[in-house]
């Protein structure tokens, strides 16, 4: 096999006449080593085309150089699309630092506890990256009392609304800017009846989304009593949405609906349709379905989510110069304009 | 740590006041153990509650029970969710058989091979699952080569189309099957003139899945000239898909069209919307797009499929009674009917 005859830090010794340890500290620990001796080894290096290993680090750090992932289950939802794609750029971008990453999946916060129980005795995974937070999440503080390394996409939503429980590093995507640019987007285009599609009461994400709409109308001048009636809390789905917008059509001649969800604004957009003036329909999330529709939508930063949340692991896991970065990072999405937020009717 | 308070190999061996090794045996190779001895540890393990753990597995078996996948680069397009399925359901199908998936990426075959190269060497992968095979394929020589164990999820298309230049095991769909079912159906509706919106030369699933249509229409009696005007060959795209529709409804006047993918059957249902008797579309792929809009789709069966690439995989890696699975599996798609397919007008 190809990979056998790759030069070793062994061959890299040998041609330097020095230690293996030499070979190693030059590497890890240059200031160790007299001048000399570093440049013999740095051009046995470079002669010999030497590259080290993974393995070998892993026996120099004691590392994996592996994180774990948890990936949801297999579902066909039109929202499902964001956690891949953080996926994707997670992987990208680990694998560029030399790290891998690996998955499992759990079907509740107790198997996923589990799950990270049987990956540390038995994979040597180095850490872990968590999705999904949610109020009452174990699994933040099993890892912590372990002193496993982590990092949470998603904000610690207990430690947000009450007394904070637990404090560890997190990368999150600021909801309540997504929906407060989606509304000042609307107000510039002329829109004041601007209604909100969202979900019910217990979801921390959908109130998150629900207080950029509000906080935006109450600063347009909006009292709280009026605001009601042009709110609506459903279960997330497309069918639901079409429901929902029929039904503020109907009582509250909204202009326009803000919807926390690309799969509620589908809906919404089914509802306006063969209109004669068609409010706008502003989505969250910005899946290939709001490409595909000319839906506009707000778009979480997700490569750069995942380079953030890298970032924090590989500077808990390497160290490194510099300020420490701050161990909480909330990014703002942006919108992504496209036919679906029409003026309203002159 | 709770996972090094958990019993050990060697705790069930001093309990039950036998040799590692012959605790092993009861695990491994039973007939080699005396029954009461098999019995007293037996005893033991269930008193402790002794779990073998992949990692002692793997001191045993020489092996890492990880498996690699190469995750395509970030891409937002509707059709790209299908490999991500695919990866959800193999990630699942894996974990319950006691193996992991490990992510890689590379942006091309040769870098593809690299990293094959690097994990083989430093992450002791037992085995790989190729995606996206195709013509000229070096990915799977240079693992035969090696004798490293995999399994493609799609053919060798070069055997396919010509000698056969290699022969592994490989789990692909039937992509001429599903757009035969696409016509067929069609058909039943009293569809007679359906044209095919595909790829252009040069996919090798674009080439199937063309196969079936033209295939299913020759059985009908349509002569090879005859359908030369009710067929469009243009890159994926949404915009491609609904000119394409425009023209060959200027040219062809077809009552439905059967589609490569979501993404062109979503262009083809822009260019009817509004008709006074719009055309019937079927799209390939059953794309959350396609749910979310009522687009009738093929499905491939991609849980199916990651369980018998997994199938095939452990049987070259476990061993395992019975007969020697078939190492080529080509499943069958199924058509999800929803809105889109319409009968003709009467």
């Amino acid at each position: 096999m190809e990979a056998s005859s790759r030069a070793t830090l062994e061959h890299v010794a040998r041609r330097a006449q020095v230690s293996r340890q030499t070979v190693s500290n030059v590497l890890n620990a240059p200031h160790l080593v007299r001048p000399d001796t570093t440049e013999r080894v740095r051009a046995a290096i470079e002669e010999l085309g030497y590259r080290p290993s993974t393995a070998a680090r892993q026996l120099r750090t004691g590392r994996s150089h592996v994180l774990g992932l948890r990936i949801e289950p297999v579902r066909d939802g039109i929202n499902g699309a964001v956690l891949d794609r953080f996926l994707h750029a997670l992987t990208e971008r680990a694998q560029s630092h030399g790290y891998r990453v690996m998955l499992f999946t759990a079907p509740d916060d107790e198997r996923e506890i589990q799950q990270y129980d049987e990956l540390l005795e038995t994979a040597d995974l180095d850490a872990f990256v968590l999705t999904s937070t949610h109020h009452g999440d174990r699994r933040t503080q099993w890892l912590g009392e372990r002193d496993v390394p982590f990092v949470t996409f998603g904000r610690p939503w207990d430690a947000v609304q009450g007394p904070a429980v637990d404090d560890h590093p997190w990368v999150d995507v600021d909801g309540a800017a997504g929906t407060r640019a989606a509304v000042e987007h609307l107000q510039q285009l002329g829109h004041h009846r601007i209604a909100l599609i969202g979900w019910p009461d217990g979801s921390d994400v959908g109130a998150d989304r629900r207080r950029g709409w509000h906080d935006a109308l109450r600063r347009a001048g909006w009292a709280e009593d009026g605001l009601a009636p042009l709110e609506a809390a459903v279960p997330d789905g497309v069918a639901s949405g079409e429901h929902a917008a029929r039904l503020l059509l109907e009582q509250a001649e909204p202009t326009a609906f803000v919807c926390a969800s690309d799969s509620l604004a589908l809906g919404a957009l089914a509802a306006v349709r063969g209109l004669a003036a068609p409010p706008a329909v502003v989505g969250f999330d910005d899946t290939p379905v709001a490409t595909a529709l000319g839906l506009t939508s707000v778009a979480q930063p997700l490569a750069e989510a995942a380079d953030r949340a890298l970032g924090l692991l590989l500077r808990r896991l390497d160290g490194g110069a510099g300020p420490v970065p701050d161990p909480h990072v909330l990014l703002t999405p942006h919108l992504v304009v496209r036919a679906s937020s029409t003026p309203p009717p002159a």
